[in-house]
């Protein structure tokens, strides 16, 4: 068995935590149900995966925001596949295929678990996974997807309609037919007919999507397949691939489910009240959530969400959690935590000026071993002032070592490379006329052959 | 007539917005009634004296942490007299009156109306001040204080008990006696009898205050006085001089008068629901004051007040805001916003490491003309990189222009000072082991005549 794990979404339901490069899978706020330690929900799904005993090979669909993230959350133990583009589950879940194929040499016999990576469910859940994956490799079947159980009617999920007849007691159904997001009323009699909410886990034969794939792009290597992938059409796995094939299985799972989609739904996962330099006094039902070194002090509320980070600052009552991406859609401020391959930046103080002028400062930190790439910008000038660790910089090819208290100089043109030896932390002002991320040129430096 | 305004408090009640820099009259959050502009408390009181016709001279008897604050939001139309250390309001009021004898040669016979800042009163407040003016002028006695007609019984207030004759009708009365916050019975039956608010507003004759201060302080000149500062005792002007004194009238003044003493009182009077980079939707009674960059958004909210600056962030029940100060004062963080004579800062990163190194990273804004004294620092050294305006260095006696893009290294030991040409915005990245205010060693420099 292949796993594939969808991690995509733009993240800004849990505004101000998540923003366009930390999407909520990446929230570390959930108990890890041992250490007392929290963990993300990306963490959570691959513990429990392994956990259930499922030791297949993992690869993460994902886009280039959420690679760095990944492996800060994973480290080297998933495959990462990147979208080029933000398409649909679709392609995502093509391209992935055509990467265990044509990259990891896997047969078109072997079976593939696709599944998301923010569902919050219970070990049971994946014993229906290894169930899942036996169907597919044993019946005569194109699809097997998961049911779950509905705890209520609801429009917000797809339901799955499963064949009951008279005859022997299975484990799993026929699958009739598929409807999407239904209304109130329709919703409340597919539940009455027996229908199952569609959870997003499919298992198949890695040949019957690649055939699917071929349909719209085929090419020599993965490579050539990645470069055309805006010639798959952005339509969802769902619609493409469930509702237009024969021969579904469904296996129904009824243990602990969850979509952790908003604000409410997640704090009642988290088991803590407040979270950072928070004091409190005389609140009912309140999560106080704090990511900023500037202390928040909570009085006499009531079922409110509060979050702070560089991002924003949220006060809302938890009951109205679900307008929240929409609000914050509005602000037009750019994401100012990032976690990235190398380590973490905060950006601590954007200021412009009339002019155009602008400058933005920010606090960094690289863990050992990592390096940000040789590269130099256009437009902007940036100070570099080391507050802790050591590290190799190199500038215009000059290597040198920096330490806690140095102070280097890198004006627009120049080309510069950092490494980190130990953890190593600086506080760098960039500043000039043109401050986008895109001023940046990027050089090959190979630190192992070049730092002798 | 000379007016001493009393600015003294820690300023914790209005947390974060206020600090022990700027306590609650320097929050320009009032509508200022004509320019549509906020202005501050202390704004306001000057501002309603001239308007009301009064031209004395004004003094204002402060600390040294809010003297530049003063100067910032009054400039130069006012006299400063700074306490060398906090004591009450008896040894403050004593001190200005040695100013204006000894400094200003005002004579013993002139009266002086000493009054708070933080009062939100209207005009006619004013009226009856001079009216206190005139009787301490031509009626033989020691001291005229206001009295505030009760809106409600409060256990928060001073009482002045007058004496109702049957003679005469008059716009002043004689005082019996002053209660000190009397309880709740008490407070309504003094009510009863017609007793007034103590609004701490007092009209006397120079000489009469100079004479009790020469009970415990007497000296040559001003400086000798303010050296001896610790030797009046620490206690307050009603207690020392009020509820000692014979020969006390009273005016009465019924008009609007209120104590802006918490968040709930105070926001009665700002007329904008939110302040600075603010998004709020489906709120009822909220008001949000971002001082930020980081953008609020504020949802469903009910009776909150939401206030967001360097030093912290309150979320707050209206009705619970009188506990704030008491919760405040456990946070231990620094003031991350000051007001200075020579502009203002905002701490955005304050970063320690096990090891006891710490860096503050801060943005700069010096007022054209201002300069920070010439100072260096034993443990620290500080990286300043010039983002806006032009400005003169001296560095060991060297001097050299400044200006965006600049960046400069000023290691530990070595003295520098900065002068401001146009308004000069900087980063400054300080760091080292002691990182304490009070590493500051300051030494003279005179810049008109040594930049020739």
């Amino acid at each position: 068995m292949n796993i594939i794990i969808l991690s995509g979404g733009e993240g800004r339901h849990i505004w101000p935590l998540s923003n366009e490069a930390r999407s909520k899978q990446f929230l570390r706020l959930l108990p890890d149900g041992e250490s007392g330690a929290s963990e993300s929900m990306i963490q959570r799904v691959v513990r429990q995966i392994r956990q259930s005993g499922i030791d297949a090979p993992i690869t993460i669909a994902t886009n280039e925001y959420q690679q760095d993230s990944i492996v800060a959350h994973l480290g080297k133990d998933v495959d990462i596949v990147t979208e080029p583009s933000r398409r649909d589950t679709f392609p995502a879940v093509c391209l992935a295929c055509e990467f265990l194929s044509k990259v990891k040499d896997i047969p078109d016999e072997e079976v593939v678990v696709v599944m998301p990576c923010d569902q919050f469910t219970e070990l049971s859940y994946f014993d229906v996974v290894k169930r899942m994956a036996e169907l597919a490799h044993n019946e005569n079947v194109n699809l097997v997807v998961m049911g779950i159980k509905p705890a209520f009617s609801s429009s917000k999920f797809g339901y799955i309609v499963p064949e009951y007849d008279c005859g022997e007691e299975t484990d799993f159904y026929r699958v009739i037919e598929f409807r999407e997001k239904p209304s109130g009323n329709k919703a409340k009699n597919l539940i009455k007919k027996g229908a199952f909410w569609n959870g997003g886990v499919f298992a198949f034969k890695l040949g019957f999507i690649r055939h699917l794939a071929e349909k719209y792009v085929s090419g020599q290597d993965f490579k050539d397949i990645k470069k055309r992938y805006d010639e798959f059409p952005a339509i969802s796995f769902d619609y493409e691939v469930a509702e237009n094939t024969s021969r579904i299985l469904m296996v129904p799972f009824s243990g602990l489910w969850k979509d952790l989609g908003t604000w409410e739904s997640l704090l009642e996962e988290v088991d803590r009240e407040s979270i950072g330099t928070v004091m409190t006094g005389n609140n009912r039902n309140t999560h106080v959530l704090n990511e900023l070194q500037i202390p928040v002090l909570c009085v006499g509320t009531n079922n409110l969400v509060v979050a702070a980070s560089f991002d924003g600052i949220l006060i809302a009552d938890k009951s109205q959690t679900e307008k929240i991406k929409e609000y914050s859609e509005r602000f037009t401020t750019r994401p100012m935590f990032e976690e990235r391959r190398w380590g973490t930046y905060h950006v601590i103080d954007h200021t412009s000026f009339d002019d155009g002028y602008e400058t933005l400062t920010k606090r960094l930190t690289l863990r050992p071993g990592c390096s940000i790439s040789y590269q130099r910008h256009k437009f902007r000038d940036e100070t570099w002032t080391f507050i802790d660790g050591e590290g190799l910089i190199i500038i215009d090819g000059e290597k040198k070592t920096v330490q806690r208290g140095d102070t280097v100089k890198i004006s627009r043109g120049r080309m510069h490379a950092l490494m980190a030896v130990t953890p190593l932390t600086f506080i760098e002002v960039q500043a000039g006329s043109n401050l986008v991320e895109s001023d940046i040129e990027r050089f090959p430096w190979d630190w192992e052959e070049r730092m002798q």
